[in-house]
């Protein structure tokens, strides 16, 4: 197979490529997000993702063939691209030199499963957070993830930390987390606002029965009024010691996995 | 008080300051660390840490007044910096404009409870992993953390992201983890290692009575033979879906809440 070849930093494609990964509204507009990494971007092709452009540069294609290979036989149109070209799409110091442009799917179910176990993460601040979560979700057997207020599962770092997992599990995205949880309440679904309050329900405490979604808030502020507003309950994780809080992504593996207990 | 006032990037002490930010041979030799952000220096100094030297903008001296008191009180020597020299210092995009140079502590207890709880971390990569598992650890209580392979608390970023646990649970330092664990195991404790393997013990299966020593490995390549040779028992967070294991953070975090059920 013989791939037209990029390299200039300045090609219109390569300029595009790089909007995608900086800009949320461009991935949102386009309905395309940008994946880097061989084997991120091959796991995309085994999770049915549709790729529309893939780049390689020279080494990348024989490195990393095993990937490769199967990422080129999947792509609409593939192009080699210089180790700068390459520099300048990646977001890592030493980049791999595999690079797609994805569609992002709508063929995921966005609805509820009234009977279904899931975390809500409303504004994260941290993509790679968000990336943690996602990965935890997963492993953990989550029906799957809510994300709110401006979290972006198709952010380069965010997809980088979840390793795939955001890509094959449902997430649902939600401009209006209370509205939401509202409606979980009237499928029956317990719905719950994790705080760090020691008044708040031990997480140990609430019976994980039928459908449940615990919602998780952003890094500094915690919580929105209005989503704790919208839950049926308080928890928390108990904590001790000085700490006044935990990492969002190390209290979501905890919550997620009471979910499942 | 009058401080002196610093405005040269290539003053001495400024560049002194950088290098301990970056090296973790110059902050072992020195018994130094480098240390950013008002409520972290703020909580160094309560927490009874060495102040030696604190460098604050002229900003930050009324912006964070009730932080800057407090350190300035038992700082050995303070200084006035240029905002230019504070966005030399700082690893952030916008600083708060307060650094301090600490005494590395030598007076917290390194040895093991044989009736405490620990998590053991080998050759963890990212920085803000470790700090983000030193504030679990601390949140949920357990007797300390023990580090290995490279593993730095001082690191700037695990500082930052230990949000002051670090400084404040016991940290014992191994060279030798294998060792640490056989000498655990002569002390009566339990030592487990965390592997992702569906053969391994369900950590919700082991008894938690007396003292337990957790091991987590590195993000890539998990523990090292050596280390889960050394342990009495494999054991694993059960996993469901593709995902092949969980944030190194976020597998710590489930793991030191079963170690406290």
């Amino acid at each position: 197979m013989v791939m037209e070849k990029i390299t200039a930093r300045t090609n219109d494609k390569i300029k595009h490529a790089v909007r995608l990964g900086e800009s949320a509204s461009l991935r949102k507009e386009a309905g395309e997000f940008f994946l880097e990494g061989a084997r991120l971007c091959f796991d995309a092709v085994q999770t049915g993702i549709e790729i529309k452009q893939a780049f390689f540069t020279a080494k990348a294609l024989w490195k990393y063939s095993e990937y490769t290979e199967c990422i080129i036989a999947k792509s609409g149109i593939c192009y080699e691209i210089s180790a700068e070209v390459s520099q300048k799409l990646s977001d890592t110091e030493n980049p791999q030199g595999v690079f797609c442009i994805c569609a992002i799917r709508n063929d995921v179910s966005t609805q509820l499963n009234p009977k279904g176990k899931y975390i809500a993460l409303e504004n994260l601040q941290d993509p790679s957070n968000l990336g943690a979560v996602c990965r935890s979700a997963e492993a953990l057997g989550l029906d799957g993830l809510i994300v709110s207020g401006g979290c972006d599962i198709y952010n380069p770092k965010a997809l980088r930390a979840a390793m795939g997992s955001s890509l094959r599990m449902p997430v649902i995205t939600s401009d209006n987390l209370p509205a939401l949880l509202k409606e979980a309440e009237a499928l029956g679904m317990q719905t719950l606002a994790s705080v760090p309050r020691s008044t708040a329900t031990d997480i140990r405490r609430i019976s994980m029965e039928g459908g449940v979604i615990c919602c998780v808030g952003n890094e500094g502020s915690g919580l929105s009024e209005e989503a704790i507003g919208a839950c049926g309950a308080l928890v928390t994780i108990p904590m001790s010691g000085r700490a006044e809080s935990f990492n969002a992504s190390a209290a979501a593996a905890i919550l997620a996995w009471e979910l499942k207990r």
